[in-house]
């Protein structure tokens, strides 16, 4: 493969709100600052490698659509390295400096776990290379999901070679990670949970995906990797149920086996619809957990019930995602990643460009409005007026943990019925919708 | 009213599973043992109060159904007394020893807390004679969750005055249950939640939350009431989303607040299946959070979105539930409370006995297959053959935290390819379904 | 009750989107022409008289929340006229020339049908006098699902006595539309469905309620009533199985019983989601089907299973609704009817008008935008580009059902493998996005 | 490939309820004779070629898990032959007699469609062969799903020379269809429908399918071929929405377009749930619809949103699919299909035996269940007595549309309120739990 992998498309631009040129960036403008801070800097976009490379359109009743022209139809290690170039140069055309990574999607498996390695270092070498000073992995990890031996789990197989063979993959992958200078790392649970409880022993699993991340906790001190790491919560697909449920459940695990000084977790929108959720829900349940760490920025089809990975392009969903970033004070080191897929019968070249245009837009027009939000002031004022009764002597008192029964009682004995205002959710909703 | 409330009926007695009459049980037979205990210490059933004595029959697009002749019309006083007698008539034609009750359900709310609390008193002391020596209360609750004033929360509503109220309330029905020997409360936080984040705190509404559950077992501790504080997850309905919203997200709550060790929970199967979970699966995930309390017997359809509360009438759901129950050691102090209701258009006063019935012989039903399940031993030799790979040196290892990454990886080289075996799933189902 | 209902509250003005007033349109400017028609043309709006004056804010777990200071807690034949005054009084400060209503919302039921009739043809001499000349109901409709008669269904209820009684009720509801000069009449069947198949016979239900539209067909005709039949969609709740599930169902169930000609549908957004189908979905389905008739103008919580009935505030959502509106060349004689109501917890009678205001705005926000995708025409020319292989003579040939399989075939080892182009589906997310 | 494919396997014989062995039958015992028609009869079981042969265990998460001894790792013409000789050694030692195919199936598909028909012609020569006198298939179809020419849909492809290709598709499968004695033909449109209306033309589409249908009738017709077409729905999965949705909707589909008495539906229960209703909805829906015509039978899991194929093990369930197949007189000329898979993590060939005896004995014990409540006559008894106030002369009059409005009235007025009774659904389920 000689030249250009994408030789129509030029550097893309921003060109403002009136730009009808579908390769232009009409919100997102990197280097302008918002609340005081650049928009690339809150938003910290990174490209899925697996999805934009990886991805063949194949779906359970379908073969592969794509027909990149660098693809040459094989798995092999030359390949590996072409398509790390094209990578590298939609990075480079996009504006974006983070990419992020499965170990195997990168490198072909080999027969054995040393030749996998093996392969996985020669394209590693290459990527680091292609980095250059700019670009730097957003997260890497293992994947732990597609090959046979991980039917029944990872670090919940009920076979100790398998537990024992994923140990081994992780191992590798935060090495490499960290050598790529990533800022962090992911532990996504596919196969970890159950297809039926009636063959499934699922406190001893549990248990074992503990040691687990212990022994990944221990391991990313030894060799002096500071990346946080992070776990993916997604409530089902491939399993029935997946041990990480969803951002409350996950919390769970983590406090219940002292991991959650250790972990912050990655919140896809998709994966919270999924689990019966708003995504904003699921954010702002990490974000007051203190675990918000990382946001796989997609969305899913509000009437079907699996994972579609499709590219945000909800507005008002992107202003309520960006309102609990700006809260939480950002992402960094965490980011957005882009976990989201071209349509299975999306097949031009130039469909991967403008998916990622208008998903980058999207996200930045929802920076746009939930700066004005915040700026206007009116919600702030609208919650703060709702909760003033406890902005009192008693309310401390209540909320310092001094206030008794007994006293609870005595008050309301003289109080007699209490007064209850409106809450205005109508008002919110009129508010928001003017910031859109 | 004088004499029987419901005179055409009999105590409910055994009969079999030949049986044709509908007013007896086939599979119920509390003094007969299974696995070393009699089917009532198993089963500990209780009758709720408010949907059998309460339950009009209105929904959110009807007016009232159910004509018991019994009742007057009113929310009098006397009208209650004498429910609470048909209350006792039921309990004993049907064999049951215990009840739940919400403390608004048994006594009309006067003008006033203290006008509410004297007639608590006067029904509590009817009820405590009409007890005698054998009936308890399973459990009671305060009901903070119909009067307008909890419109946005009790606990967790923005006014100080109504969390004050609601801390009154519970005080007093934390009191009349310990006089009248209850042995667990429940805490079912149904506008414990928000409609919409626009308008709410979430974190702040968490802190009153925990606060008002500190207060709950100080008041407890002080009065020396020994029963079980329970938590009943349910994830909405009637708000968006409840702050309980499963038995992860309740362990979480628990955790965070340092409250673990003072609660357990109150699982409901209609709660678990309208938060994505099987009844099992909730069921299974308090168990080995080791905060299984009690379990609220029903059932909803599983093609609608809201709580049926139906009787649970599928002997396979029954029989999965039961064998979680058996791992537990069963339910003790907590039991099976009939969290469900007759169908709106079930205007029989045979139906309420007719539901029961069919309900219990159901769940005992259930019993019955899961010892025979537990007896046979098929299941649980197919699951320990899944796991046999950690039953080893470097199972024990692994399992006591002593295997690190790089002990793993030396012996994933060593080993190569791991063998993994089938997951036997439809044989497990096939066994399963043999007991049945 | 004196002077008037919303005194703080003049007539609502457009003053623009710059507009900050939250008691003015900054959307829906009534005059301004939009695509050839004046805004209010294309839009219809009606007020919900149930919803806006009959809701009381309860729901299956609470009592009453609204206070609205006209009520007095009756639900006398003067609070009926009352009430009917203040509609008035909302409809002239709104701006809105039409209202739908039941007719047991607008007057109460009494003790036979008789005094039922009587106090209707009161209350409605009085609506008549109020209307004037401007305001019309957009539909009336026969309130057929509240009182107990009902809980097995009105012309599917097992006893004939229902039947009866209700066919008496909607002949009623049709002479009083017709009096009123209202433009439709709408057929919603809450209780015509199943709660369960095992005590059902739900083909003879069927038949009945085919005979139940044919004689209100046959009547409507002999009282010279021009006004469109509606049936209103819906897939469950109050029921588990409404017939009437969704457009196509109900497509179904008039061409089966020859009655296609005779009815056309009210898609209702909220009920559209709970069936699986976007609202958008369901609008085209009537379209194409040519029984597009009206449009129930709200919106569900997509992560509840319950009809929340909520105002539509997204205007993605309003712009795709106002997208098929301009295809089938508006809806008159149908219109959009607000079938939503305040959230529970909004208690100030300011709250009416901001809810309404809101989704107004939101509609007709929808219908500049819509506007401004089919003036700009960059949708419509990617949509035609896809078909355009069947512009050709043999696509012609194809469709006017003339060419069989032998040609097919012919022509397909003629040609070999087909070129199959990419669906520009991010492409047509994108330029639908850049016109909200 | 010598001797047998199942070596260790003997033929499944019935050996009862208290068999422990699971390899043999413990309900289903062909010859015996329930309610007149031997079991072989009512149920006419059929094996699915593509997830019994050619069923991989891939996901979309994961690659394939099984390695059946007999597969090379080739698609070649020869490793097919040698599948279809496992095939009918499977049918033979199962007691099968029917079985169903896609053409993609069972034989590869070429570089051209008459390389594909060749390769078709080959295989199906030796499926006559083995099939002998005994085995049919139940029904033949053609795969229009797979291949990436189908991406934007078969018969609803954008692309005219798509439409055509499958033209020939089907022409080719109809005629092998037939060829083979096969008593049924399937369309399963799993690409007929839209991933978003914003690039699609439904209504075109729509039409289209007709036309694409009627080709199909007039072909059926020219060649002789007698069998049932049939149209199975599906909601979504791989598409968004699919134009076969449900029961009703297709039915819809096939009135509008006239095709109704040229086609019957293949109720699938998986299909049925996913679409929100229940497998016992949807056949009934069917059935009275006059096109019930084949049930696939498999189960999906209550708790997740895609089509899981699993076997049918839930007794209750498939009691009441008998007891609308019983009063549908039987399905023939369609059966029951196994449209069902292995788990992907059920990889022992035995499971492939296990799984088909379990669902197998299941439907077995559904249909003696079904029979023993028909027999004992309460069920129907209880339905009757529920609408025998139309088992009078009024009534019939009713039925035959004969009462208008007029005299409906007045009936209501001379009789008052009706009385309403109980619907008994407790009581109804009690009856029904009774005989499983």
């Amino acid at each position: 493969w000689e030249g250009d992998f994408f030789p129509g498309i030029t550097k893309i631009k921003y060109e403002g709100p009136t730009s009808k040129n579908h390769l232009a960036y009409k919100w997102y403008n990197a280097e302008e600052e918002i609340l005081g801070k650049k928009m690339k800097d809150w938003l910290r976009f990174s490209i899925a490698f697996w999805h934009t490379f990886r991805g063949t359109g194949g779906d359970p009743f379908g073969a592969p659509t794509k027909m990149w022209p660098w693809e040459d139809g094989t798995n092999s290690l030359a390949m590996a390295k072409r398509r790390m170039r094209a990578n590298f140069e939609f990075l480079d055309k996009l504006g974006v400096d983070r990419w992020c990574f499965h170990d195997r999607d990168i490198a072909p498996e080999g027969k054995t776990i040393e030749e996998s390695n093996a392969n996985l270092d020669e394209v590693v070498a290459l990527a680091k290379e292609l980095q250059g000073t700019r670009i730097r992995p957003l997260w890497g990890t293992a994947q732990l999901f597609f090959h046979p031996r991980y039917m029944h789990g990872a670090a919940t197989s009920p076979e100790l070679g398998v537990y024992a063979y994923s140990a081994a993959q992780v191992k590798k992958a935060i090495e490499v990670t960290h050598y790529l200078g990533g800022e962090n790392y992911v532990f996504w649970g596919g196969r970890e949970g159950y297809q039926s409880l009636l063959n499934t022993d699922m406190e001893r699993e549990l248990n074992h995906m503990a040691r687990f991340f212990e022994a990944a906790v221990a391991y990313k001190k030894k060799i002096g990797f500071n990346g946080t790491l992070l776990i993916e919560p997604k409530p089902q697909e491939p399993t029935k149920h997946q041990y990480d449920w969803d951002a409350a459940t996950s919390a769970n695990f983590l406090r219940k086996y002292k991991l959650i000084g250790e972990f912050k977790l990655n919140i896809e929108c998709n994966h919270a619809t999924l689990s019966g959720h708003s995504c904003h829900h699921e954010i702002e349940t990490a974000r007051i957990n203190g675990i918000l760490g990382n946001i796989d920025a997609n969305s899913g089809d509000p009437q079907v019930g699996w994972d579609t990975d499709q590219f945000m392009m909800d507005v008002g969903e992107a202003t309520l995602v960006m309102l609990s970033v700006i809260k939480n004070g950002g992402l960094a080191p965490g980011g957005f990643n882009f976990d989201a897929k071209l349509r299975r019968e999306s097949t031009d070249v130039e469909d991967i460009f403008i998916a990622h245009i208008a998903g980058m837009d999207t996200i930045a027009r929802g920076l746009r409005n939930a700066a004005k939000l915040i700026e206007g002031g009116l919600l702030e004022e609208l919650v703060r007026k709702r909760y003033e009764s406890f902005d009192t002597e008693l309310g401390a008192q209540i909320e310092a943990g001094k206030a008794d029964l007994d006293l609870l009682e005595k008050k309301t004995i003289q109080w007699g019925e209490p007064k209850v205002g409106s809450a205005k959710q109508e008002l919110a909703e009129m508010i928001f919708q003017s910031a859109i």
